[in-house]
């Protein structure tokens, strides 16, 4: 035999075992959880990190609570608005029926008499819709204001409007932040994206460093120069071949300086990529034009949404229709489905054991103790897991 | 955050946790399995109360055993009856055949020789066929005869004929049983039904107890009076409108003086409604001419299949034959299907976990008190669970 | 009740607990995995004894590593070959390539100055391609020669050519050479097999006894004599009729003088069928012109991939036209689809638990017992078992 048999892998020690990142997501952040044109006058059912919740629309306002009625435990996701705009859910199987802040406000089968409501309550979550998607926080301390909590890109909706497109991936959402940090699988992954084709490929090479934003939220990764193409001794060249490579990289061209571009100086971006808590990239161009944000949504352990919001500077109707055209017949097409379809593909394969890190997973590292040091918990969990966390990664 | 986060559901204890009703169903009854028609030559292979059994019909009579040969393990029901009219079944692989008892009367690759007959057993169950259906004896203790175990509706085929419908329903058997209690989900889950659609609704209100008809085997839940339409402050009416609701009610209009009415003096049935072990309803019309039977048979701990019977009196045969068209073009596509399927949805949505118990859920305690206290168990089932069991339930 | 209730039958013992036979299949022996023509340009994965592994195809060889890169992860077989010729494989996440050997050529994405090649490896299994299969060595101790190791008609491809076909079961692997041990199941399961109709049933009866063939490898079952037909008292004959049973026995008639047909002689096949390590049957013709070796390939614990490989001796271009046609037209459907599927749908019956056995299962005894003593375990797995193998069978 050539090796040692490999042990069986699912006995080996998880890649994430060292870091202090929960495997359900970080709690205490705003997030998207729909399309807001996915919720109609059905309640609809989510599970957003491994809990389950029933978002309703009435009165004029999106509302979300846990979804199981605790009075005989069938689900308010099968239940309606009996009552449409008084902002509150009936449970379908004796008409319990709580409003938006969770509280019971009638039972109906025990007629108006009854002195179930005002005694009975129903876990709820703060919900908002903006920018054409639904958010919801989870976690059990104060909220902050929407517009505090995500990428101001989001939150400036006079500045920016957005176009969103999602996907169900079958991976952890770790496996996909990781993906997000600038260690060089750009070139190899996507080299034969649309996208890219007769564009010069992202640079690769060994040099990566770290850059904290000094915010609690986000970092950078700074990979200066590098190579586009390299002969490798006995295989050959990588990339094959690099005439077609004509254009002018979209966005991606810009290195030095970037504190001097419209991004950095009028939207704060501070690097041409950042990854950020609770579990988001955010990739920009130095024109401040354009913005991308991909956001890994835990679902459960095993399962992630990620949305692709694409932020658009407002520049008038006119541009504003280029935009959406634009977005409709290519980018759409090229970014959100294809290139972010070769990510699926391999991160959906990602085996859960030990890593062989490299120098080019500094972005890597730098993420996961980032996010080990600054992500939120419930108040209760960072107690309860003060004693048992994880020694300090050196 | 507006109230405290879920704990995950499942970790949340059980709402029969308190009570002593086994998961996968009251064993030594007599219990529905399959229509007759199910069963022909090809043996079939089903499971009751987590058992797997086969079924085959051979010689005249309808035969059960475990399924599985003692031999090497294959499942008898891929067997066939190799010897037709003998009774028996052989197994698929080397032909130890059975008998309807469960001795082994050959093992066919053996020649007549084999020392096996007579020596070996498979488990067998005391089976029968009745009023169209195949009925199963399951537990240790002695069966009792069954025209004295199942409702004499069914029993005394002379009075009736039945006309049956099956399902299966995602739910444990507990909760099929809950919804029959008589805790007034009926106006809410079955108000759109066409059944009810020109009726009255049934009244709701604050007020039931709960009758033990002192037989050991059923309850009835008493509900005198209540209303049929309230206003609910802030939120509005319910039902909405009644205006259409004209017709007399069928079968469910008569409260008062239950006892004076032919279906309690002529058939024992002493509620208009009674929840029997070892888990069925009957909902009994006053004039004796029809009884609905619904059974919730345990296939295992997370699957129920529920059987419809209705019972018609015998009046003749052109009474049977506008019965029998009646329920083809009307009452099975109006209840069995639409009805049933409206229960059907909610209760397949219940999660297990604490449950916030109400007044109008007097009859959903008083029926598992009475289940825990009067169901029946095996034997040594009985004595090994004297120790282990809960304390009564106040 | 007729009989004590079966206790749950998966809590029942494992009819192989008292043997030494690994649930996963025995290991450092050479395995079919695919067929030669399942292999093309794109990598391959296959599970084996519970192994995931990448077969490739590059550089005029097939080469198979365990199916995970080490840096982060993602499946090897999700890769492809990108340097054509090289015999290397490269993971479709960064680029780090491996050859054959398991051995880190290239971490692409580093360039080629990257100080990854060289000190990192995956597990790699020895693979061969011969007799239109693809062939693994799985195990942790030095790999034999291929000759040494498989039946020495698939090793002199000079002397036999082969056509095989495969399908995967539903079952263990042990139950499927349960099934190959002369346990005269044949006459039961494969009577009215299309290949049998028109020749004698192979005779029954209680006579058998196991011949050891001294080699560690194999043994046979003896069964003379025996009964082609019995009336069971009571019951009626088995088989019904014989009179259709016309045609000379094919290959099964000759049970006396084995040892002076060509089978034995000249290919040293020691009994017509034998049961053999890792886990196959070897059927043979006295003419020695035909074998057929069927091969139970542990997948994993529950799923099994069988091989009918099909020996035929070379007598020249239109003989072996004329194999090759009536393979095709009638043995490929009438055994290696028909007969085995009679045997598969047996086999993936049998429910693990208890077994009575008896005088006709010494061939399952013999073998179960055989296979413990001598099968190969990895050399570690052999010490750390010392000590907790079950006492001998008596």
């Amino acid at each position: 035999m050539d090796d040692i048999a490999p042990a069986l892998q699912s006995a080996a020690p998880d890649q994430y075992a060292r870091f202090d990142m929960p495997a359900l997501g970080f709690r205490n952040y705003w997030y998207p959880v729909l399309h807001a044109w996915q919720l109609r006058r059905k309640p609809r059912a989510i599970r957003l990190l491994g809990e389950d919740i029933v978002l309703f629309r009435d009165g004029g306002k999106v509302h979300a609570l846990a979804d199981r009625c605790p009075h005989r435990g069938a689900k308010l996701s099968v239940g309606k608005c009996q009552f449409p705009g008084s902002g509150t859910i009936s449970c379908a199987y004796h008409g319990w029926t709580f409003d938006g802040a969770g509280a019971c406000v009638a039972a109906i089968m025990e007629g108006p008499e009854s002195k179930v409501p005002g005694t009975v309550r129903v876990p709820s979550y703060k919900a908002l819709e903006r920018s054409g998607l639904i958010w919801l926080f989870i976690g059990e301390n104060t909220p902050p204001a929407f517009e505090d909590d995500v990428p101001n890109l989001i939150a400036e909706g006079d500045k920016f409007f957005t176009i969103s497109a999602s996907a169900e991936y079958a991976c952890n959402w770790r496996v996909m932040t990781d993906n997000w940090t600038n260690e060089h699988h750009g070139p190899y992954v996507h080299g034969n994206s649309p996208e890219l084709i007769f564009q010069p490929l992202p640079p690769f090479n060994l040099a990566l460093s770290v850059i904290d934003h000094g915010n609690g939220r986000s970092i950078g990764v700074r990979g200066p120069g590098g190579i586009n193409q390299a002969e490798f001794p006995g295989l050959g060249r990588f990339p094959r071949s690099s005439w077609q490579r004509v254009m002018k990289p979209t966005g991606r061209g810009v290195r030095g300086n970037w504190e001097q571009t419209v991004a950095a100086k009028e939207h704060g971006v501070l690097t041409p990529t950042q990854t950020r808590l609770p579990g988001m990239v955010i990739v920009a161009r130095p024109t401040g034009l354009y913005f991308l944000i991909q956001w890994a949504v835990p679902i459960d352990e095993h399962r992630t949404r990620v949305f692709n919001i694409n932020c658009f500077r407002r520049r008038g109707a006119l541009r504003e229709l280029y935009d959406r055209v634009h977005y409709a017949v290519w980018r759409g097409w090229a970014h959100d489905w294809l290139f972010s379809g070769q990510d699926k593909r391999v991160v959906e394969s990602v085996v859960a054991g030990r890593e062989r890190l490299s120098k080019t997973d500094i972005g890597v590292i730098g993420w996961r103790k980032f996010a080990s040091a600054h992500g939120h918990r419930d108040r209760a969990a960072v107690s309860a897991e003060t004693s048992t966390r994880p020694p300090p990664v050196p």
